[in-house]
């Protein structure tokens, strides 16, 4: 997999010598400019290494099949596209990504690159409100993601590109609804068991399982359901700019996210609520789960700002409109 | 469906005033400029809709799940895009697009609006080398796609127009292999059985039977089966470049992309062909059908130059790098 992603994308990667699991975006390390540094499992694609290139990620630790890249990889990551200017590791919120970005940043230390970490937390269905910091990161981390290499590719401080980061995740909430697993290659198996008529809602990108198991509604009540939860968090006051990501978990087509995308945007605009900016497609998948996940990032002007800075990923492109 | 659509791309699509089922590129018509006018089916998503926009469709026709639009969007679509240069038809080859984009040439050469029609040929499997022309269309659609809208952004004349169109289908070749069929939602059924370790082999991506239904094998002699097709009608003598899309049906993620691409890029390699360019993803699929196809595009120096020519529709785009 790996060797096809390396050969499938030489205009935006380049491997990393000793490392066969990490990648940096072909223009790095950018000298003065901070680096952003992402990573884990695999079977998630294109994340994370779909999103590494100029103004998003410097360079990618890749795990195997849903478990966290180990030390090593996420070291040599740091180091590659250090620029001398610290390095921004930002992940999901899971216990075996913690500990290994965290040995990551302690050998770095060790040899003198200052690196700060964001954890990201955006999944509403995991843990209540209180408890935001024990949320699990899911498809929203792209958002975060692209906001803070937007920081570091404009040569803000270390300190400035993590504030951006942790403004963009305690400000995007995400919840999504499984309608069938995946089928996990390592075990042949599938992740969990779920009836023909039956959804996971506040289901997580591993198969988690989340608030209820439902019978099956029509597109628009499941809508109503995730969006009824995501709404509960944002600000009462009518008004303000939202981005969308409306993301396939694998076997749900593109032709159903259309269908979801409608409800979601007539449930903000009631709400008073515009959608600035949006996002359709395969951005943060399970394999071949079915189902999905609505993202929303409650944009402030820096944030839109952020957004909009031009970008060249093999899987997220802003700017450079012809 | 096309509501969600209409809502998620304002950016590239304008609605047709009275035609729910056709939209047009947000700058068009472009006085003096052959339009292109692209359709198909719903239930192929991001085809044909995702390719509307500067550079490549001026406008698309969309129907149902798997079948042809009527000719009354096509007839609007053509009125609507048409900048007095002459209108381009793009279509794979089944009888129903056939019938209805035909009439609604017709129809609009009633109305004077000069039209010309390109039918896409690219499946390898449906039909052998000397019916070229009663082969279906299916991925590689999008190549010729952007060839001919690269030649229309251009200015070129309605005959250059249909001349590159032409050249890019004929020297395009795809193959595709499926592993579970799709669900059809008018039916609720799937449209055609297979056993959990059994494969289709050239199959099309409406579930049409393909040339033999074999027994599961690895990712790599899959991609035998299907190059050894494709390299049989490449020209024997070594070297020349090609453009490659390996594409998922739906179902299949992009992580066995990756494992299929590594083996596509070795076998033109060792046919002494190198990849000029790539796509790999989710780009002319089978609503969730499990599977993936392979396109070679086999390159001159002009045909490079028109896949390379900007344009920015929702789901292809190309030029205005960061």
């Amino acid at each position: 997999m790996l060797d096809g992603a390396a050969r499938a994308h030489r205009e935006h990667l380049v491997p990393i010598p000793g490392a066969r699991r990490a990648f940096m975006a072909k223009d790095g390390p950018r000298e003065g400019h901070v680096a952003l540094v992402v990573g884990g499992g695999s079977g998630h694609e294109p994340c994370f290494l779909g999103y590494t290139g100029r103004g998003m990620a410097s360079a990618v630790a890749v795990g195997n099949v849903f478990s966290s890249p180990p030390p090593d990889p996420i070291l040599r990551a740091a180091r590659a596209a250090s620029g001398g200017a610290g390095v921004l590791f930002i992940y999901g919120n899971y216990a075996g990504d913690t500990m290994n970005f965290e040995m990551a940043a302690e050998l770095a230390g060790e040899e003198g690159i200052a690196v700060r970490t964001v954890v990201t937390t955006d999944d509403v269905a995991s843990s209540p409100l209180e408890d935001r910091d024990g949320r699990r990161g899911v498809a929203g981390n792209v958002f975060v993601f692209k906001v803070a290499g937007a920081a570091c590719d404009l040569g803000w401080s270390l300190d400035a590109c993590e504030q951006a980061a942790r403004r963009a995740n305690a400000r995007t909430t995400t919840m999504g609804v499984a309608l069938e697993p995946c089928s996990m290659p390592q075990s042949r198996r599938f992740n969990f068991a779920i009836g023909p008529d039956e959804m996971e809602v506040g289901v997580g990108i591993h198969g988690e399982p989340g608030v209820s198991r439902e019978t099956m509604r029509p597109a628009d009540a499941v809508v109503d359901t995730i969006m009824d939860r995501i709404l509960a968090e944002l600000p009462k006051e009518s008004g303000g700019r939202v981005a969308v990501l409306v993301n396939s978990f694998g076997a749900t087509p593109l032709m159903e996210l259309y269908v979801l995308y409608r409800r979601v945007e007539q449930r903000l605009q009631a709400r008073g609520l515009s959608v600035a900016r949006n996002w359709i497609g395969h951005y943060c998948t399970s394999l071949d789960m079915a189902g999905a996940s609505v993202s929303v990032l409650h944009l402030d002007d820096e944030l839109l700002r952020l957004l909009d800075h031009p970008c060249d990923t093999p899987f997220f492109r802003v700017g450079g409109a012809v």
